[in-house]
């Protein structure tokens, strides 16, 4: 529902950079106070927000409507079609006409390209990598052999899939003995991820990383490690190997696994937290190591008044002292 | 102030590994008594160090005197002027004559490129990049679309500046739709960025690094984030979106910021801390959730010996106990 | 001792993927409950494992069993011999004919190629770096000047060898001085380094990581530091600058080493700790400042309980009151 007044929108920008001819929004609850003071010519307000003297976009998804408006508004570079000269790709390997390989990319033996996809430069694939319909690898992105991505996959800058695992067998003499790592990684429909972030191959079996997750910049995901469905994944986040995250799991920033656990569905683990155990469905887990999300938030306000405690329990020693003295005295 | 003796130096060296015809210095407190032992022929001290019998230059600023010795035997590494003959760039992008363009770079349409620049093999600048006078970006560094670097801004290996901000709006059944990421990064003048750092853009506004900010390795700066002049960001740090630090912040290794917070100007906070709060100028904070410094340490310290204050507890609930049975007695 | 069934196996997997033709085995006491469903036609099992219905390969020593298995059934990818011709090397390099240069690597002046190197494409070698016998070399790899590979060393992807330490002297403006990073990185002997992981060249002195010394993903080896032979270094941690680990230290996921530390030989530090503080030999060390690990098992379980403490508290401050009336009373 757009109010009636008449107005000429051309851009859209945050509400506190917003002027004359731009449209911003407010989702984050952090901000309605800044719509008092925006310049903005118009606004895209959640049904909760009472009314305001704006020009006025009404939507129960103000950031879905803002991600759409900004699309009105905003041509996505797109890397040109064809081959770049400079490309150096293996005989016999097909690149559809609609697909877009940029200079000095690398791409081996045996390696099939989807339709549309876009193939920036420097982006190496390693022989026998499948790479699914309009998938967009950015610079410097790097695929390992026989690895797999799905379609519409995002890589963004210097992200690395199919590193080898971080395998080793302690041998007698304190050493360690490198374990092949044969294992491939794939990466399934719609996934995003983010820049330099770290995916690695496992010694046997896939890792994974299933339909619609999206992972930001510089998280590190352990051989033979999963992650579920719709998974979100904050920056700096680490999974050691062969741990499985399932659908719909939300990572705060910096988050580590230990390997082999099982994170339930939409469980929540908020941002620096650690495990060394399962988590089950649904839970809201924080800390090092964590536990409940709210039981934690009490037990960090005790921690910030322990001092106080001791205190206090030292002067409940004193009196005991003095009351069994009394007491003494009395007898 | 130097010493009358007669001495040749021909290099800076470590205190430690320093020997005959080096000159070394102190100026962390923790190798104040390594001046004792080492084989250096000449030293450069602060003002409030005794005097030792080895030729001494005295300076109020050790360190910075360091520094200054080191140029003077020093020749830093600098690429050959001109362009290298394998270098793709775009129609119409101007290269000053004094600047360097290493092998393989890639320069998109409408790059600026500034004079003395030194780009190495393997750069990767996208369409619209503007560099500024005499900058230094090091081999696999990545500028994304329309991002901007003042002067003599220098970026390490690996760097990423401008992949897209992680947003998305989630969507009805449990997805999320990709917000496009049209802000710009734009760094500001004599800034330094650690190798494999990450800066994104934002989907409206620009994520800035102001002057003379310097970013260690492996830095996250969220979309939309800014990070004030003469800031200190150490290693594995992670800002998430829109946070703002004020001036000369300092951030120790691995902490993190939730998104959304205002850093006041000259903030410190610790290493391995974490904050989903604003920080007042000036503070000084620690832990994960932080909060001030020297509580943290006294928290801290009774943190290690909590299992005593259960004991303690114990012992007195026995204690009363024990006193009420007594005073149930003398009745 | 190979049990006497008659079988033939094809492939090694892990033990819930295995099937027909398959040899599986079992390391982790996890995964012992799993041996009763796998449909491995054959396991690979320690000597402490009881009987089971399959035919079975026992060891002491399973886990390198099963690397050695694998071994026979996997051909790892090796990059052809030769040099692509689009690779960029210096006048006067030597490249051994048994060598391996990929496409698009850059190799500056002065730089030596050991016997059997293996140099994936778009990997970068900066002037006068030096790369021991049989080093593998993943793609967008780079070493910067000066530094040393000795033999053997395998670099994943990405990874960035000598990038300028983090050295800035405060200037009186509040702004920062950066300091020459005059120094080398040298690798020793069979080190593996994952990828997008930094080690940072020094102002002076080398940064060292010994041999056989195992680095995951996106580790932080800050300048001067010195990594100690066969020492494990999970993914993400951080060591500051002119920290030193003795030998075989095993260091956890997202670990913190403040700088100019001495952490003793077979030390361990579990995931996610913090340390400021020197770590003597042998040392179990946890948490944030990091203490014995045994001891801080038992403060976070108090930690997890700290809201029942302060209730117990309360309630014993009630009693004593009530007990201190009581006694006035009987006076």
């Amino acid at each position: 529902m757009v109010s009636t007044e008449d107005v000429d929108i051309y851009r859209v920008a945050g509400i506190d950079e917003a002027g004359s001819g731009d449209i911003t929004f407010v989702s984050n609850r952090k901000y309605v106070s800044h719509i008092k003071t925006t310049q903005a010519s118009a606004i895209i307000l959640g049904e909760d927000i009472p009314p305001i003297d704006l020009p006025t976009l009404r939507t129960d998804d103000p950031y879905l409507a803002f991600a759409r408006a900004l699309e009105i508004f905003f041509t996505p570079l797109r890397p040109e079609i064809g081959i770049h000269p400079t490309a150096v790709i293996a005989e016999g390997v097909q690149v559809p006409p609609d697909a877009s390989i940029g200079a000095y990319a690398v791409i081996g033996k045996g390696c099939t390209i989807g339709s549309g996809v876009a193939i920036y430069p420097h982006v190496v694939l390693y022989p026998g990598v499948s790479v699914g319909d309009n998938c967009l690898l950015h610079s410097h992105v790097i695929v390992r052999e026989d690895c797999a991505l799905g379609n519409r996959v995002i890589l963004q800058n210097g992200v690395v899939v199919g590193s080898d695992g971080f395998g080793f067998a302690p041998t007698k003499d304190g050493g360690f003995y490198k374990i092949c790592q044969t294992g491939r990684v794939m990466i399934e429909d719609d996934v995003e991820v983010g820049s330099n972030t770290t995916i690695d191959r496992a010694a046997v079996g896939d890792t994974i990383i299933r339909r619609g997750a999206k992972l930001d910049n510089l998280v590190q995901i352990g051989h033979g490690a999963q992650v579920g469905q719709d998974c979100v994944l904050a920056a700096q986040v680490g999974l050691a190997g062969s741990t499985r995250l399932g659908k719909g799991v939300w990572v705060g920033g910096q988050v580590g696994f230990a390997g082999h656990l099982e994170v339930g569905d939409k469980a929540i683990i908020t941002a620096q937290s650690g495990t060394s155990h399962d988590i089950p469905p649904g839970a809201v887990m924080s800390g090092s190591p964590a536990f409940d999300n709210s039981a934690w938030l009490r037990s960090t306000a005790v921690f910030a008044k322990l001092p106080d405690m001791v205190r206090k329990l030292r002067a409940l020693e004193k009196e005991i002292a003095e009351l069994k003295n009394l007491s003494r005295d009395a007898k």
